[in-house]
């Protein structure tokens, strides 16, 4: 596989299958068509035609849209629409993201295509030789990508965090990286996608961070959800993104887009451009 | 103004008025109405439909091809339709980049919305204290963007030549960089863009570099395209590329891609997403 394929693996959608998701008359995420006519007998909640989904005006506020969406959520995960039910509710924003519409269970927002947000970091461990990138192993018991690899920290943005507040909770939570080391993790740019998964459609973007870490720093997870870590030789690091299937499917475009702003890819290997633009196709 | 107004502003084109270019089969390019008109006489070369703007099949090689482009673009500038003329052409590429399907005058590519490629270098001074941009001032007599504020060093990629090359040349010429120093340049990504301008549908693919230089390097102009050259703190590059209009519009990118990269934005800064989106919006 090349790095391209990395990068398009995390644009497949059909987008012909989809309607949009209307809620207070903005488009704010994209259904399937199965998934809609799931919604159909909700029709207090949701007005579901061949052209869009749309959440019923007569919810206005955001507290009365969160727990009427709720209630119908708890029924359609009974039916199986709903896997992997985390009781973590996101922020569901309009598409200025300057307003909260609503929260919403962290398992279903895919089931809308609504956009969603992440924090990774990549711990890079620099000085004289050469660039080591810290590496973790998911958890074998996570409903998403068991096993996988992925970035030192990660996560998800829940309903009313911060985007340096999720940093810095996850650092410790994932890696046990003291709060006053993770605050010099340094902003970095974005990746963004739209994706089929078996979850729905994903619409993300992730905030990256670089974080240097001292030699003697050793990660140590206390939440379960990474079971080793690796410092890896940045050779080793391309190698495994570009010749296997070990990292999670967004956590191998994070790695890309740190080889791409370091250097490590240059204009004369294969699909530069493709790559560069493929990294920012999510969103509004 | 803000960053993302300056990202946007970089983003205006009306997709309505133009018409695919098709060449060998490919759409490769985007003609508006009005010159789509104005190929309308030269019919052994361009088929020109509602729906298309189609060079000739019968043309199949690139000299073929290139020559009788040509001998239309040349009778074209003489009614103002292709001003600027240079004598230098770019390659025109297929849209996967893998083959050269003619080359073009420089000046007419935009008329045609073909994705034409440059280079574009960070000039850095780290070190101890603050960090320092270097700036150039364009010349008055420049044909695009008189007297607008550029990069240390930027150009298009001419016909045959190739990314690294062009960056040397261009360092040498345009800031007598020495070539062993351009060679330290680091590739770190590329913004991308389709903007009308009085030209035509600029569709342009940026290759970008950072390049730290000595604290006691100082630029020399010497081939008239540069007229002073600038180190500023970035906290002046910042607010000169947000509050005024000096820098040159896609340099502006340029400048706004390493703040991101560099950590000199962050996500909590407005409109965060859709400025780094807004970077790579061009191409294929």
């Amino acid at each position: 596989m090349s790095l391209l394929e990395r990068v398009r693996a995390c644009a497949v959608f059909d987008a012909e299958a989809y309607r949009p998701f209307v809620v207070g008359g903005e488009a704010v995420g994209l259904v399937h068509g199965d998934f809609a006519a799931a919604l159909r007998p909700f029709a207090d909640v949701f007005t579901v035609s061949e052209q869009a989904v749309e959440l019923s005006p007569a919810l206005s506020g955001c507290e009365e849209r969160t727990s009427a969406i709720d209630a119908v959520l708890r029924r359609l995960a009974e039916d199986g629409w709903v896997r992997g039910w985390r009781d973590e509710a996101y922020d569901i924003v309009s598409p200025d993201r300057r307003r909260i519409l609503f929260r919403m269970e962290r398992a279903a927002v895919p089931r809308f295509g609504l956009m969603a947000f992440g924090v990774h970091v990549n711990g890079i461990v620099g000085g004289g030789g050469e660039t080591k990138m810290w590496i973790g192993r998911r958890s074998p018991h996570k409903h998403t990508a068991p096993y996988k690899l992925d970035q030192l920290v990660a996560g998800g943005i829940a309903a009313g965090l911060g985007v340096l507040e999720t940093l810095i909770k996850e650092a410790g939570e994932e890696a046990k990286v003291p709060a006053a080391l993770a605050r010099l993790a340094r902003p970095a740019g974005i990746v963004s996608y739209r994706m089929e998964r078996p979850e729905g459609l994903r619409n993300d973007i992730l905030y990256l961070y670089d974080l240097e870490l001292p030699a003697d720093f050793a990660p140590v997870n206390t939440d379960g959800e990474l079971e080793e870590f690796y410092l890896w030789p940045l050779r080793k690091v391309i190698d495994t993104v570009r010749d296997t299937d070990e990292f999670k499917f967004n956590c191998a475009l994070v790695v890309i887009d740190y080889l791409v702003r370091h250097g490590h890819l240059s204009p004369d290997d294969d699909d530069y451009v493709e790559i560069v633009n493929g990294l920012h196709r999510g969103g509004h």
